[in-house]
């Protein structure tokens, strides 16, 4: 029997997650949830209902695992505790500060009505957080340095958007290539913000607009853009349009350590992703994540989990013993 | 308490084992047991002892994990199922054809005993496997590739060496570099071995060897060289061991995926290992996979385990909440 998903929230991520659905023959869609008027919403899949997330409760028998699509600011801070009760939950919280809290907010919902709900799941965090964390086991002696990029920081072309006289932007974030090779080569520095990144805006504005004012403004923000090397190019909106539509993003994750009696000899682990779509790649590691969820529920684990808590296999449609023969 | 350590075979492997240990404080090193006579092996490590291994029954219960550090030709087969209902057992298995047949006796062994014996641990089999089933759960639609190199070959280098006339011999495997392009480019060729290797042959020839004859038998020998452009360098011992002296090894797994309703993205991850010590390095992966069988063992599971049963988290000495706090 297939594995019953469905969706909340049907965004970027959740299309991700629509499309992802159709490359795993053991799942399937089930129903996609959404705030906005059913009716308005249409989906890519055939015969899959659009359903007021009012009417969740009514599901509770019907669905596995619930991903939950919706942004780490507001949605899933509220839905994932409220849902985790009721369901098997998956969701990409990735407020990395606020994991703790968040993590022991859905535990005790999730331990409550005996369910599992695998949080921050995704790239980072998730993949790149597995790779910092058994890169960290396997070389003690070291440090860890992730890169993102190049490409589009949601976040901070929303902050770009925000700013009076800005009709749309696009932010790309972008690693220091001299910072990357000083990592490969062995040598372990402290950076700064400014050293590892550098972010180019695309900004197109009002017309009319005072364009000094708004490159101020964004050179000069603080958190997003006052930390670096900041460049800003104002576009046209039929150049916005052609060629930044995209959601490209990427980087790496290097683990730079040391081994032998006298810690003389270097050992260098590095991931890296380069991803034409961001929230479609996302969505494939949070399907795979749903499966985990599943087995994990059949087996009666309860509470919040993180990919540290998974046995790999269970990510994987494929038997122990196909695994051992093809991919280990 | 710590976790007690005991390592079986003091080559290569058990050295790194034996300075892996000084760089994680939760373990310690208990004893080394060898087929030499105690009395010609000279640790590293004050005070530790050196025992037969005829002895190993007597040490049952002063040892929470066993690594044995034997080779997987004739050592590890016997060995394994050997000790496996007595202690917990971490290997390095890395006969990849015979890993299933392995697994099974292996397994056998340990629920017998109530063991925990994990397998098939270091690098490739181990974070490449890792790597290898994780990222093909993420990207049901793609290709895994596997490089290794440039490093060197202690099978091939051995295999040469057993050439009449060869005094020493040090092989390198050299990835592609337009083969490793092509898959970074996203495009999913097939390719055969020598597209993707070639093999680096540094070769003390005794002196009045033909010279000729030793290069042709290593271009014709089956599976090691038949298969792959190879080329033969003869040179003095002093240049072997000025020059030729480390292990260095690494490579790299890449999976090339589609994504999206039309299959119209391509989305990359790539795994590399750059190490100037293959030895320590695989060492070093055995150590954590030690602490993940301890604490396996504790928990009350038993049989054979490889890297895709093991949740992540226990191959680390940091609790959950440490774990997500910082590398999440």
């Amino acid at each position: 029997m297939s594995i019953r998903i469905a969706i909340v929230g049907y965004g970027n991520l959740g299309r991700g997650v629509e499309s992802a659905i159709r490359q795993n023959p053991d799942m399937e869609l089930c129903a996609v949830f959404s705030r906005r008027d059913p009716a308005a919403v249409a989906l890519k899949t055939p015969g899959v209902p659009v359903v007021s997330t009012k009417e969740l409760p009514d599901w509770k028998e019907k669905i596995d695992v619930l991903i939950l699509c919706g942004g780490s600011a507001t949605d899933l801070p509220v839905q994932t505790p409220l849902y985790a009760g009721d369901f098997n939950i998956v969701n990409s919280f990735d407020t990395h500060a606020k994991i703790p809290e968040h993590f022991a907010s859905v535990d005790k919902a999730a331990k409550e009505g005996g369910r599992v709900a695998v949080i921050s799941a995704g790239w980072d965090p998730g993949l790149f957080s597995l790779i910092r964390m058994i890169s960290s086991a396997c070389l003690p002696e070291g440090k860890n340095y992730t890169f993102w990029g190049r490409g589009v920081s949601q976040g901070h072309s929303d902050a770009i958007r925000r700013i009076k006289g800005v009709l749309d932007a696009r932010q790309y974030t972008v690693p220091v290539e001299a910072a990357v090779e000083k990592v490969r080569n062995g040598e372990q520095p402290d950076f700064r913000a400014r050293d590892m990144h550098t972010r180019e805006c695309y900004v197109v504005a009002e017309e009319g607009a005072d364009l000094a004012r708004i490159e101020k403004e964004i050179r000069e923000m603080p958190n997003y853009f006052a930390d670096y090397n900041t460049s800003v190019h104002f576009i046209s909106m039929e150049e916005l349009k052609e060629r930044h539509a995209g959601l490209p993003h990427g980087g790496f994750v290097i683990r730079s350590g040391k081994t032998g009696l006298a810690e003389e000899n270097n050992e260098l682990i590095e991931f890296r992703l380069q991803l034409d779509s961001n929230p479609e790649f996302t969505s494939s590691v949070l399907i795979a994540c749903a499966r985990a969820a599943a087995r994990m529920a059949k087996e009666g684990q309860t509470g919040a989990k993180t990919l540290f808590d998974i046995p790999p296999a269970y990510l994987s449609p494929l038997s122990g013993e196909e695994l051992r023969a093809h991919l280990l």
